[in-house]
């Protein structure tokens, strides 16, 4: 952990100083940034505004044995702009609520909002606001906002029997980096290490790197959630932050349909083929029950040339269809390799 | 602390039903509320956006052996209710980012979410959204978003040499509260209650009462800043969150600015006085540093019967004139009763 000045030598307004100092320029839209009692922000005439808070724990979402501060900040927002991206909506503006140990090294407050400020920019996000307060452990807490047009939002309600269901790109790459972070691996500055004495074979080295860094820096498919949202092909929408069952079930809750997925139609690519094999897990488990990939998953009645061409036109990876919407009753259903049919088990919650 | 079962027995997603289930109707301008991956809004056409959020931590703001459940939620939404009333904004939705241990009764929560909707309700706020996670102690983070037009917002920087200072309703209220509750003394169902073999004068239990409300149940000054805006009265406005003394100097250093303040100007009230007297502390350092009083500070060059009639007309309480605003050179001075200046001194800072 670096040293220098903590937290507590700071104190409160000497960090919000140091912090608007270092805060990028604001565009225009944004009229008062940090260092009022609010931002005020001038919307898009006739746009719907969107809005969602989600939370990063320490030693619950990350831990600071393999989770840079850079990685949390850069997670943090993503996690957010993450869930505005799934509702087709173009993320515009951020606010941190950020809880501190007063030991923390204000280094490591530097690091973090490099990594909010970083995932901001790239997604032409203005981080216009905050709140720092002293807690126990590490809690970070990212507000984003968004605008879209209310006609082209997409909800988690509007799926129809029949229907394909789609994902955007590879599942089960976040939870083979976490199982590799887990198992002792660590990637720092693009050099892969195991624990003393690990051979790391070669040809797994590129695939524990990337594994590793889709867990520590993934990214947000906002961009791919506008094209599926404005071009009406996606009827409902959820991104994949629990894993694949788990969030396939509250879509299917929300509209009132069942689902069947095809196990050897789900996108597991070779790196993380390579991590399961590696840590001794089935990559087709961490696809169904590991989240955080962070890829959408949504359902559309368009034809496949109709939905990939869509997206690859636009410069984004294929997605992959992976089952179809079926009748209520039917229920939340898998069907193996041999046709066999099994319910689809639940992935992650908090509390259990 | 009520029995019955923890966070843990419903899990988050059960926990998730209840509460939308226990939510309140939403107005027509919100299209989606919880329980999709971002809620959204159409927001009033021409009208600014006005955001922030602010924390409250188990321990550090707050702690359960004196403060019930409800008044967590209810000073978890005040606090950033202020903020936006502080601009002069109409505050309209809120976001609640909660985070809780496992073993939290689920009573317990009910009780927040109470406190949350209760002065939601009484703001004219719908609670749109939020997010549930497993923290080691409370966590709670309510974003506030409001509107207001954008030539009549108040920042904190419009404060101009010459004009006067003025706050909305008498201080110290809350820290004498505090102050009673830290020396053992309860408000239970408007019972008042002392560590076992206190005699509470007679006199006094009004006092302790009504400045523990004041703690516990904090009021936001919304509605009166949304006067103050309108009406192009303040110049510069910022509710008393951390102490006069502390957020003074935040809103002269905003505005490039000195002031004076008289401390016999300062509005406290008999409470807050006895509760001082009872405690042996002084009500004026109560008035000055002490914070949570949510009432607000502001500027106007306006004459003093404008300023009074403006709140008085609309049936709020007469604003109190507390001292001037002065050239930067000037510093920030407390002038006392013999007229001996003093520099004004700071308020409560996180970390520190």
């Amino acid at each position: 952990m670096a040293e220098g000045p903590t937290v507590r030598a700071l104190g409160e307004f000497g960090l919000l100083r140091r912090l608007r100092a270092k805060s990028p320029p604001l565009p225009p839209e944004v009229l008062v940034g940090m260092g009022d009692d609010a931002a005020i922000m001038q919307p898009s005439p006739g746009l719907a505004l969107v809005a969602t808070v989600d939370v990063l724990v320490e030693g619950k979402d990350f831990r600071w044995e393999w989770c840079p501060a850079e990685a949390v900040g850069h997670k943090g927002l993503t996690v957010s702009l993450s869930d505005v991206g799934a509702m087709g909506a173009i993320p515009k503006y951020a606010l941190v609520a950020l809880g501190l140990p007063a030991r923390t090294p204000v280094k490591r407050v530097d690091g973090i909002y490099r990594g909010i400020w970083g995932a901001a920019e790239a997604a032409g996000v203005a981080v216009v606001g905050g709140d720092l307060s002293e807690a126990s452990r590490l809690i970070l807490g990212v507000t984003v906002i968004g605008e879209g047009e209310a006609h082209h939002l997409v909800r988690r309600s509007g799926a129809k029997v029949g229907e394909t269901i789609w994902v955007t790109g590879p599942l089960g790459r976040a939870a083979a980096g976490l199982c590799a972070l887990k198992a002792g691996y660590r990637v720092e500055r693009s050099a892969v290490k195991g624990r003393r004495g690990t051979r790391i074979p070669p040809k797994a080295r590129k695939a524990l790197r990337g594994t590793m860094q889709a867990q520590l820096y993934p990214m947000a498919r906002y961009r791919e959630g506008r094209v599926l949202a404005e071009t009406g092909i996606a009827t409902a929408m959820i991104d994949l932050s629990d894993g694949l069952a788990s969030d396939l079930t509250r879509l299917v809750e929300e509209s009132g349909v069942g689902a069947r997925i095809l196990a050897d139609r789900i996108p597991v690519d070779r790196s993380t083929r390579q991590v399961a094999e590696l840590v001794g897990l089935d990559s087709v488990r961490l696809a169904l029950g590991g989240g955080e990939d962070f890829e959408l998953l949504f359902t559309s009645g368009a034809s496949s040339t109709t939905v990939e061409e869509a997206l690859v036109r636009k410069g984004f990876a294929r997605p992959h269809a992976v089952g179809e919407m079926r009748a209520a009753d039917e229920g939340l259903t898998l069907v193996g390799p041999r046709g066999k049919e099994q319910p689809l088990g639940k992935g992650f919650e908090h509390f259990r």
